[in-house]
């Protein structure tokens, strides 16, 4: 977490003051929960509950100077506010029932304000989905002019696999939405099934299955690679809108804002620099993978190794995401489309990105695939000189002889290309509201 | 995919035979669609159907060292073999149609053999935790005894940890469950969504939302993610049981065959050499989970940059994971469980492992918990005399304050602490039968 | 390790039949260092070293079926071809022993191939470098024009980028370049450091500084980080080109052969598929970089978790870096530079790409930095109509107070940007030969 | 960077006082090479010179909120503070001139900090090494008991990895003390190699040898790696002691401060924390790796997706290493080794452990290898009855054939199987003594 990539409310999330008042919420829906089993005094909750205002970090920090050991310090603290009645918090718990429940709490916090961003996301490449489905532009197969698109389709695609992310990080949320009051070792040794059970209840939450003294960090990794797919499909649009803001492309551009500077040097410049931040980001993220999934085989009950990698991961990992949503959600939108660059490269090949039409209808008319293949290829690769593609092809003997100059024509049609890409971008949409 | 990690049923489905068959599927269904949507002549599929036993993969290369293009070196050779009604195949498709619609039945098919092995190794885990709930033994954290646990609890916890990772894997194949035939840049420009629609119907695969190209490779890296998972689980097992088999600990051990050889130089030596070699292999399936994210933000319509790394990626992780799968099955079923260890193990530390229990107790008779845990504490620590934990709380002044030596006496008992075993395992086993 | 990326050198030294005669050299190494030492009888490597040619990795095979432990089923093989004399091979020594130090053998002669691939792709930089650094093309950073540059430039800045890969390659040959004949811990328990000395030396190894069984594996990890920094000049490169060839940039294509297809689909593509191709491969090999060092930290005097990654990765990451290499090679051999392209995109934004010369100007004419750069800014970005930016700064007062026609002109100079490009190229190459 | 993790020295290191400053030094450092070579007018860098205890990093937030550019912030800054004067900064360069010659700067100075720790680490590691030397305990592979070993080469171990690791870091520090002051595109256009040599020679940088706009970031993945490969050292003996401190095999442990607590349920338990704590640290570091080299193949001239990642990475990875060395130090520093658990432990198997020993005289005397290996295996497996490996050797009848009691009671001695550790141990502190 760098205040550069971290937005307020996942800086807030992930204070200090924040994740003790997480522990205390823990400590006391687990108290309430054993008033309610008889196993504490009546009353003792509500004895308590005041003193959550008055948490102080740096006193606990100041405990924990001397005993190393955070939970502690957190209870030795609490005990100081609260008096004897706070004797009765943390009763047959380990500090981990403590850990993993308040992170379950703080994660599902954090996956709800992604996926808040996410919907909004949503929205934008819906809207700019439909408003540009009869933009017509060039697609591009290894950087080179394939066939026609539309610039719409392209939308639809960022959002169904957002959409899809979306559904991942739904999954993970759920998965993390576990907490664990079970004891030293997860087998409720000195607090009971009905405790947890109904202490979890009120915080929201489901039991672990079978919890060690922790809970299972495969949960974790699910997370992390939740994060870092949403994070991927961000990078797909960026390094798309790099290419279309490359200069000799020039079919959209980033928003540039009033007294930007593009270069200390060149004033010229007008750079996709928000794009390009997104694809770093985004390596950022995927590199957090392989710690998460390191972090799954601890020794036999636990050990406590992940610890230490899960207080830089997993800030960092959603607040990371958290920021990339919402710039790429105003990227989007901002997003400046050149309708007429877009008309102008899809001439650029002189009709070139027509060559599967023509090829097809001359298998249709009777030549062997490869022969036909051959003959248009024979057409298109021809360099050298100023005559196009379609020239070509009417001065071909052998297509000549099976197609008039007017059916070439008609082969040349962009119209025709893109008959489908209404459905296709209906159909994205579509199965997303279904789904809601 | 090396040949000493890899059993026969993957060996045979990433073989070029199997590959090229399935590649000759897709265009089978792909006309047969177009017949049925009057595109293509009636009767071109039974035709050329007869063909895909004679496909030569050696004739392919020869053929493709020349086109340097896969997909047109086999549409050349079906051409060899099916005569002029094969210029039919193919008609409109590009060859990511072919080559990522048959990707989706070979890894669905890879997924099933995974599942397979999956839902075996399941029974044995349950089996096992079944038949080794009473036993008792130490829980350990941080490698130091903590609490005792029941020897069925762990198995229960892989149990449940496996039946997560087949939900994983099976949405995973879920979402590798997808075609595309839908040209070029995945437009429809010349085939229709109805054909691409009969087509996977028939192949048993739903259409992509918005492709490029090809399939959006989001889905190839969350397979790959559910690949490392579930490697991930049975690194865990490998680690509690290398653990277990430790010389000190000597609680478990892996079958160890009649004429095996523990170690060239030691004839003394038997090692935990299944569960090693677990763990070794689970560090390359995560590894390749970078490598599958970074495949997903491709070029435009597509770059074939993943291709490369798929050939190798795919078929190393299925196969991997499903040897992974045996192996821990085979380790799961045989390994020996020494019950008389992991008692004498139980009373290693003088009873240490009951502090807690102490603690508590304490605290319910009105010590403030702070003091409490030094009092035990104190009685704990102390080193170097044989004076056992037990004999030091009972002069303890404090504790025999609060304490009879009757009530100490009933707080050093295994069986309460375990009271709660059989629930947990019994919940682990209903909540995946009720899956299922 | 797949045929298709894997060319016949590497194919031989990962064989089996290598693999295995590696460790019969190894064997005999320390026998013959023994009878040096008397301590087993002179002439037993006479006897024995005959059988190397005999060597039957499918009888090893057979062996290790049963004994599960491939070195006792290597040995019992050399007994059964020796007689009785084999029995004083391996005494004293462990597995490792033999496993490590023939490793060692094969890695050497790995990078000795990649080295050997490096310097002849090297050259092909060079000698392009010095070719083309008079071609002037334009610079571009964040995909967008910035300033004019050299073709050679590029050219040299992969060579100069591979002379620092080799530096590292043979640093990590180098630190590979160790075996061990310590026994079962590292201590020389029943082997002395003289007879480890002595076979070392005559394998042309030094021994580990401190070993445990095995060889320390940071050594590993270093190799296989050399493999991927490798990988990932040839992607830089493979970027680049991919860049060069877009269609709207059309500076460069990859060498196109004769028969080639480049689209089942659209006859016309010439796709650069060689360069995507690289860029797949540097995924695997950087995938494998957290496996090697995941490898490092193993339990005590040593587990066998590292094994079954290495048996993977060495042979893959070796052999696909060396495939690369070649592949790299020809491509820049290969590469199709269009001069023409390259001078019609320097003109392409109209004179922009000399913005920087003129804000200098004014800022050495007496202008304020910032004020200057607001003008040239102005003048660079108005869009919409047609006039170029050298009219509009020629029409804007500011500048045409401080800058007369003529002396604007005299800034829109290529020549002059690149004055110093043939020095950058000199060092680069000089900096190699110095190295060498 | 967390607080948790980081020292002042690296926070003090990466604070944006700390790094304006560090651009300040380069902007003034050009400066005054470019008033050497008469660029800009002798005195300006004295005049501007004074305003580098002035820098308001806020102030700079504030402007570049308008800009979205830090370096032109940054510039228009200092313009405000030093006047007219200021306009002859920067001439003729690009932000990547300041930035990548500024964090050479940086990192040079955090390699200096890391090398710093580490020198202190090893010195403490060289100390143990020799302090234990002569305390014999068991070796382990596998984590079965294998031969004994000393706890002093082990220490020896840790110290001549760190030896190679500070050997990588040194290059990786000199790998990165090149700065680059070439203008846009790295051609000098609008500066001279002249003056970048003079301005580099005096910060004590080399210049990049080709560049684009930016110094190639091969450089900083070799940084990453160097990091990634001295916390993976740091691990391994992490590992160890947390082997050494379980409960069963108690032959360390950690530091354990007064007051100090362990667990918050459980008052007895003394735990490898520390341990644990930098075995998290460690997989942080190399989850950046593949970031790292994922930064290395930009577009072109530069993208500039590698800054976002880089601002997370390099304080995070620098700055945690630096912290775990620290840890690291006080952790060997005060490691408690009991060597009467070493000495029990060595005992543990009834002399197992000393099984090759009578292998190979066995060897010796006669015997062909794999028949004495069975005949050793045989007395070494038998398992259920209290009849000690050495009487079930001496009532061998095949065994006794060929020993007498006398015989095999010589091959059960410590001291001759360490009779070699104190020569390791002197090689080791040796070689790295000779290369300091």
């Amino acid at each position: 977490m760098i205040a550069r990539y971290t937005h307020e409310a996942m800086t807030a999330l992930w204070s200090d003051q924040s994740r003790y008042r997480a522990w205390f919420d823990v400590e006391l829906a687990a108290c309430r929960a054993m008033e309610e089993e008889d196993v504490v005094p009546a009353g003792t909750a509500d004895v308590v509950a005041p003193v959550r205002d008055r948490i102080d970090a740096h006193r606990i920090d100041t405990i924990e100077a001397t005993t190393r050991h955070d939970v502690i310090a957190f209870l030795t603290h609490i005990e100081e506010l609260a008096g004897p009645s706070a004797r009765w918090l943390h009763l047959g718990l380990t500090s981990s029932d403590i850990l993993d429940t308040s992170m379950a709490l703080l994660v599902t916090h954090a996956c709800n304000l992604i996926l808040g961003e996410a919907e909004e996301f949503a929205l934008v490449l819906r809207r700019r989905a439909d408003e540009l489905r009869d933009v017509a532009m060039v697609g591009r197969t290894h950087g080179i002019h394939a066939e026609p698109t539309s610039c719409g389709v392209t939308f639809a695609l960022w959002y169904a696999e957002l959409q899809r992310n979306m559904v991942r990080m739904r999954r993970a949320r759920d998965a993390m939405s576990v907490g664990k009051l079970a004891g030293a070792v997860g087998t409720y040794a000195n607090v009971s099934p009905q405790v947890e059970a109904r202490a979890l209840a009120a915080l929201g939450l489901r039991p672990e299955t079978v919890a060690t003294q922790v809970v299972q960090r495969d949960r974790y990794a699910e997370l992390v690679f939740a994060v870092a797919q949403m994070a991927s499909g961000i990078e797909k649009m960026a390094v798309t809108i790099r290419g279309w803001q490359r200069t000799e492309v020039g079919e959209a551009h980033e928003p540039f804002g009033r007294g930007q500077k593009g270069s200390s040097a060149m004033p010229h410049k007008k750079n996709p620099i928000l794009s390009e931040n997104l694809c770093g980001l985004a390596r950022v993220t995927r590199g957090y993978v392989t710690t998460a999934i390191e972090n799954n085989a601890l020794w036999h009950e636990r050990d406590i190794s992940h610890s230490s990698a899960e207080r830089m991961m997993i800030p960092d990992v959603t607040s990371v995401l958290h920021f990339m949503l919402r710039r790429a959600k105003s990227l989007a939108d901002g997003l400046v489309i050149h309708r007429d660059r877009m008309a102008q490269n899809l001439d650029l090949t002189g009709g070139l990105i027509y060559s599967q039409s023509v090829l097809l209808e001359l298998v249709r008319r009777g030549l062997p695939r490869q022969k036909a293949y051959e003959a248009v290829q024979r057409c298109a690769l021809s360099d050298g000189s100023d005559v196009t593609f379609r020239q070509r092809l009417s001065e071909d003997p052998l297509v000549s002889a099976h197609l008039s100059g007017e059916e070439l024509e008609r082969l040349f049609d962009v119209g025709y290309h893109l008959r489908h890409v209404g459905r296709i971008i209906d159909r994205a949409i579509g199965a997303a509201e279904s789904r809601s």
